[in-house]
Parts: structure tokens; C-alpha cells; sequence
């Protein structure tokens, strides 16, 4: 059983006989498929949502999960190789991963960007080594690179929302918030719009693209999906007919691992706070989309979570059934 | 189905209902009433005996938790409406509570006083706003004003103590504390010792009368149920044939959100240490009651917490079977 | 029932009796033993397999746990007897572990040495008092002294490895360690092996024997078990003929409590970092054990680790195993 470490390790098919199985979980939350079962939960950075999703899910399905949250209930893990630990990780992932694989039938785990390296981040060489440690399967719950299950929940909304794929306007835009972040969440918000077959826009200050490889990676998906990717400064114009605002902040990667210097670079942008105002040129009843956690009036005005256009709750709902789905995929026989 | 936010939710009809289940699911703690439902426990402050007796109660039910703890495996959530969240909290309660709801087919919430603002604590305004957003039956497990769950396992423990109603003597006393502490104990406590009817004395030392609105809100129940309500700050007085002492400590609503100068004013009462001597004037076999955690030789001495009269470990255990009695009440058809 | 706090409480019918049903659930690992069952964990002190194997254990037996981490998600723990609590700690454990176990068919906990008084550490005063006040079955998840459930484990994975009990050739290594450790998993390392029978050696760089009652109580069980045991500081002949190396730092005894001091005599000694080269003298394919976290290239290289001799994994993976068994022998009728 191959890791799902990215949306695109689904076939076009796989994802769709997921989306199915997600629908009918839907309607019926409970089952019985993962009596016996455990699922391990490895949680390397904080969580709300996916965690509550991916516990709630597994326990929905009849299983149960062990939880692991290094650095609070558990010691801090080393993930680099042929590191000499005399710091704080008392542990490696080397025996940190086989051993919990033996504890459990399948393990799930977050790990955010370590924000030093670019280029290691975005290859995601930290979850890619994690999973080949893992005899059991393995679910990617946040790395540097990608949040797959969140794509797959977004993926489920647009669809929920009947957002067309050929032809649905999709806006990806860059939002303030007061830290740098990592492009897991905007990369694989991208990826999924170009697998679906969208007519994207990239909305961002200058200085604010996505990483290269980010863009290149979501042009070649593009290329086999149909879809259409461009990018501009420019909210009346990137708005222009939009069916959707998918909202995110990420760190200038000209300035990745320069903190103070990204900084002074983002601090200007406060107006990037999404408000109902961007909407001017949408298309009629255009949603907003955001993964959530959100910093309210700093990332975006109360007057888009709690008007009629925010389909952020319904987005986490998703998170749920996409999630269960993957179980039953990964860990039975079930099939839609 | 209505929140459980305060004892006085519960009518004199469903409280005794409620105690009856209670008693049966002391005698046969195992059930499968809840299987297939999972309980979201959302703790946005320490706890042992809340947590642990709703998972263990949950789980004796047949049914599952997801557990969140905000700052410790999930990031701070924010409670006041309209905030611009450029601090510390990363995600808005209006945002936690549906989302979460949509894990769970029930909530229980624990989120102590704010302790800036005493009106504001008092109203329960973020607890209530919680509830409001929740789709979900929603269950306070203890707020800035209220502990309902402690005060039904009180009620419970009085009446395994054989207390009567009228005429049963209760007196509330404060208790020296290092810290500053709210009021959702003692007014939990002296609202369930006035619904219940009995003769009520509050014990506190000069300038640590419980908050105005909590005496007269006590008061008007008292009214209705034929409790009596005095206050005293004189120990042999005071606890003059007295059948049980709660003991509490609270904080100078006089000085509430001055911690200096409030510090001043307790440090001198190190003496209000509950000892034996406290119960020379009190009935024979008198019960002392504490709603736990406590601390020992500073609060209560050990003489107390070790000898025959400490019901403190039984009032604990009672707030097993309360809460699954609760639990029943909210999610299923069960009846006692 | 016993607590079960020391490897040493087990008769040797007992020990096989648990090592079979071990064996037998690790063919099949699922039951509905302990449906309806709460085991209640109580750590005091981090952990990843302890935590793991045992939340793992008791679900795949069909049970539940309640989960506390003082510290954490709940507030500190006083352990002493008397203790005047204006301090950190807001409850104790003579309130903690009564009413814990009113929610719980059994504790299991775990309590690292207090590292002031060596005495009472080595008496493992605190876990024998915490066990002394539980009405239910209690298990011991590694305390000042012991760490028995390890202990089991490593018996099973000698087992495993076909470890002869008579003439098994077993070195207790000290290795290097950034902090001074506790005694416990050397000591118990060392009494299972003494009740196994085996042919021991103590290596340890001079300054860092294990305290004298540990030796003495070592050498009563090798006087009715059969073992021989000896100590050198001289690693080639300490490994002569070895079966297993077993390795684990501790803190030197005659500066216990001392750190500073102790420091200074253990900053020398990082050559003792376990390497194959050490392996030298050993007899073919020696097994190398260890009861992880281990820090890897200070405490043992990566070569060992990674390499056929290591053992390391399977003796976390017998943790499961083991501790299953105890559940089954301390919680039902079921045997092997």
C-alpha cells in the first residue's frame, strides 16, 4: 500500500471512487469496518481540525486511534539523518516510526515545514522519509509540502457547491497574517485546482508568488487536466468572474529562513484582509474558501465568515468524510 | 435540546429523574446507549476530575470522545466577538464551535473567567456565546460563573450523606488560596444548596462576600424553594449545627481584576485553613465537602481530608454517574 | 490482586504463564476481553512507546483509557505525604488516585524519580504509596526504581533471540548521556536478568556503578536463580563471549542529587558511545538492546542502530505484548 503523501498520488478515478464513498459517509457516518483497528495519530505540530476529523473519523468507522503529540505529552522527535542529538529530540523518527507502526495499523502524521531549507521543504523530504520508515500505511496530515486531505475536502466542497471543474473560476489569493507561513495549504490548494481542471488565478502582492517549483508543478498538471493558471497583483482584474476565493497567507520565497527581512516585506500588506469589497467583480453569489484556522479581521473581515458567501464550515466538515473515505480506501475492502 | 449551561436549567422534576438515572448507572455502570456517538470535550483550561470522569463516562456508555485542548495540542481560540486577532489566538470560537460540532453529536466545554471584567463573568457571556453557536446539545463544564456538573454530583452527594432538604444545615465557607479564584464553584454550590431548600450560612471573612448578583440571584431561588440564606463572618457561629461545610476559596469582588491589591487583602487570612476545630460547634458527624482540587494544609488540613467526615473522594465519584445520567438525558430516549 | 510494581513480584510460573498468553496475542492480536473496561493511565512524566503500547494494548482487548498528564492538560501533582501545598502543585495524589480509580478498573502510572534523596528513590517510595492508595489493580509504568513492564518485554525479546537463560552472556552497559538518568531501567534490566539465570557483567566507566542496593539485591536473586555476575570498566574483556549488549546511561550515585558535580565526572566519558567496534570481543552476531528514546551518535552510533544486531524495535514491539498479558492476568480469567 503506496503512503498518500500528495493529492496527486489519486488517480483521476481512485479520487473520484473516493469522493463517492466520502458522499454515502455523509449520510451515513457510522460503520462498523475498523473494529480492531488502530490508527496512530502523530502530531508534530498543533491541530484542531485535523486532528478532531481524523480521531472523530476513525472512532465513527469502529476503530480507535493512539495519539502522539511530541514536544507535549511525548519528548521532542529528531527528523534529520545522522544527526548527532545533543539537544532537545531525545528521539529519532528511525525508531520513533517503526515502533509506533507496530502499535498500530496504520499511522497518520503532521509535520510542518522546518523552515530553514527551501528547497528540502518543498520537496518534502522530512514526511517522504517518515513514510518509507513506515511498514503500515501512512496518511499525510500536514507536512512542509502538502496537505492532501485538506485538498481533498476542498476538492469535495467546490463540488458540493457545484462549481464546475472545466470552466470554474477559482482564485487562489495571498492574505496578511502576522507570521511567515509555509505553502503545504496554497501548493496544494493549486495542485487540486489544476487536477479538477480549473481556470485559476494566482492573486498576490509583488514579491508574493508561490515558489517556482510550486508553479511549474501545478503548469504540468495543467497541461494533462486543461485546466488554465495565471497569476497577477491586480484584485479587481484577478476577481474578474471569479466562482470562488480561496484565501491564504504564505511566506516571499525570495526571503524563506530571513524572518526579520520577510517581515518588513509583509508587514505593509494589512489591506490584504479579505472583505466583502473584493467581490465586486466576482461572478453572482461567488464563495469564499479558506482551510481555517483564520485570523478574523486580520486575514479576513467578519462581514465574509459570517455572511452567506463563506463555505469555510462546510470545507471542515468535509475534512470528515474525505477523511473516513481514505480509511476505508487505504485500510479495508469497502468501495463505494 | 436546550444547553446545560446552570443547574437552574433543570426543573425540580428532571433533577430528581436525573438522580435516579444517576443511581442506576452507579449499580451497573456499563451501557451501550451511546454507540456510534462521539462526545467532543473541548477544555480550554486544566482539568482531572471533569475530564476524566466525562471520557471514562462517555466511554461506559459505549460511546467515544475527541478531546481538544487549546494551547496544548491545538493553539489558543479566541472568544470576544469582533476581535482583530493579531495575538496570540489563532482561530475565533465562532469558528471551533460549529466546526466541531460537526465531529460530534454533542458538546462539553470547559472556559474559566476571564478575570478582567467581573460583570462580564458573571452574565457567562462567553460560555452562553459558545452554546449559542453550537447545533449540537452543548453541556458547561465549568465557566467563569457556573459548575453544574459539580453542583448535580453535590446534590447527589447530600443526598447519599442522608442531608435532608429542609432544614439540612450547609455552610458555604471560604477557604484561604494562594491565587485569586472565581465564583463558579461557591455560586454553583449556594444556588444547588437553595434549590434544594436547605438553611444556608455563607462563611467568609470581611470583604469576601460573594459577588452581589450571585446573593441575590441565590435569594430569589431561596424565595421559591423555602431556603434560608444568612451570612457571617464568625466560624463558631457560623458553623453552629451545621450537617455539612463546602469549603471554597473566592476572590474580593470588591478588587476583582486588581490582583495586587486583592493578594493584600487574602494574604493576612492564611488562618481560614479548614482544621477539625472548625466542627466543634457543628452537628454530630457533620460532612465536610470540597469540590476538589485541593490544597492541603493550605486550604484544608490533612486531619480533615483524611478523617470520617471528608466526603471529598464520594463527591468526586458522583460526578461519574451524574454526568452519564446527563449524557443519557441529552442524547437518547433513556429514562430512569 | 497485587499491585504490580517490580519484575520481581512475579513468581517464575507466573512470568512463563505471561509470556505464553504474550506469544499467543502476538499471533492474534484483537480481543473483547476488557469490553466495558476503563483503563485509567496517570503519566506523570513523558512517553512514547510506554503510552503507545499501553493505549494500544488496551483497545486492541476491546477496553478504553482515561488519559491524564499532569502538568499538561491537567495541573501538577504533590506526591508527598504532609507537604504544606502553596507551591506548584494544586493536587495531591492521596485526592488524585482515590478518585481516579472510582472512574477507572485499573491505574496504570508513571512516576520518574524525584532525583533528591537517593534513598527514597531507590526505596521507590512514591509508586509504593501512590499503588498503596488504589482500591483497583495497579501497574507500575516505570517509577524511581523500576520499570517492570520494560523488564517483561526484554525477558520476551531474549526469548525471541534465543537467548539461553543459563550461560546467556548479558552486558549492562553504562553509554554516554547528556543528563544524569534515573536507575530505573538499569536496575531493572539487571534483576531480569539475575532471574533469568544469565551470565552478567556491570561495564561502566569507574565513578558509575550502580548503587550498592541495587548490586546487593541483583546478587541475592543471581544466589537462588543461578546467575553469576561481576563488573569491570574494560570494555574489550567486558564484552567477551557476549550474547547482548544492553545499554543505558545513569548518573553516577555518590553525586546524586548533585548535578553539577555529577556533570563534571560524566563530560568526560562521550567516547562511551556504543560502536561496532565495541562488538569486537562479542560472540557472532550479538544482539544490541536498548529500551529506547536513545540518542543517536551520543549514545549509541547509527551504525549499531541501523544495523542486523540491533534488537531495539522488537523490544519496543514486545511492550505491546507483554503488557497485554498483564491486562488479561490482572483484569480477567483468562490464561494461556
Amino acid at each position: 500500500m503506496r503512503p498518500f503523501l500528495d493529492l496527486t498520488d489519486l488517480s483521476d478515478d481512485r479520487l473520484q471512487a473516493l469522493l463517492a464513498l466520502a458522499g454515502e459517509l455523509e449520510s451515513a457516518p457510522v460503520r462498523r469496518s475498523l473494529a480492531g483497528k488502530i490508527v496512530g495519530l502523530l502530531f508534530m505540530n498543533p491541530s484542531l481540525r485535523t486532528f478532531a476529523s481524523m480521531d472523530a473519523g476513525v472512532k465513527q468507522l469502529g476503530g480507535d486511534t493512539v495519539v502522539i503529540t511530541p514536544g507535549q505529552s511525548s519528548w521532542k522527535i529528531e527528523t534529520e539523518d545522522g544527526a548527532v542529538m545533543d539537544g532537545e529530540a531525545a528521539e529519532h523518527v528511525r525508531e520513533a516510526i517503526p515502533v509506533l507502526a507496530q502499535y498500530a495499523d496504520a499511522l497518520a502524521v503532521r509535520c510542518f515545514a522546518g523552515g530553514r531549507d527551501l528547497q528540502a521543504d518543498l520537496a518534502d523530504t522530512v514526511i517522504r522519509t517518515m513514510a518509507a520508515l513506515s511498514p503500515v500505511p501512512f496518511i499525510n496530515l500536514e507536512s512542509a509540502a502538502a496537505h492532501p486531505c485538506q485538498a481533498l475536502a476542498d476538492w469535495k466542497t467546490l463540488d458540493d457547491l457545484a462549481v464546475p471543474r472545466r470552466g470554474g473560476r477559482f482564485v487562489l489569493s495571498w492574505a496578511y497574517h502576522p507570521k511567515a507561513l509555509p505553502y503545504a495549504v496554497p501548493a496544494s490548494a493549486l495542485r487540486m485546482a489544476a487536477m479538477r481542471g480549473m481556470d485559476i488565478t494566482v492573486l498576490r502582492p509583488e514579491g508574493f508568488s508561490l515558489p517556482e517549483s510550486v508553479m511549474t508543478g501545478a503548469v504540468e498538471i495543467a497541461r494533462h487536466s486543461g485546466a488554465r493558471i495565471r497569476e497577477t497583483s491586480d484584485r479587481r482584474e484577478g476577481m474578474e468572474g471569479a466562482h470562488v476565493l480561496y484565501a491564504k497567507s504564505w511566506a516571499a520565497p525570495s526571503l524563506y529562513a530571513k524572518p526579520e527581512e520577510e517581515a518588513a516585506l509583509r508587514s505593509p500588506l494589512r489591506d490584504w484582509c479579505v472583505a466583502e469589497s473584493w467581490f465586486e467583480t466576482a461572478a453572482p453569489n461567488a464563495s469564499f474558501m479558506h482551510c481555517l484556522p483564520v485570523r478574523r479581521n486580520v486575514k479576513v473581515a467578519d462581514e465574509v465568515l459570517d455572511g452567506p458567501r463563506s463555505a469555510v464550515v462546510r470545507q471542515a466538515g468535509n475534512r470528515l468524510h474525505v477523511q473516513k473515505a481514505l480509511l476505508l480506501d487505504m485500510l479495508t475492502e469497502e468501495r463505494p
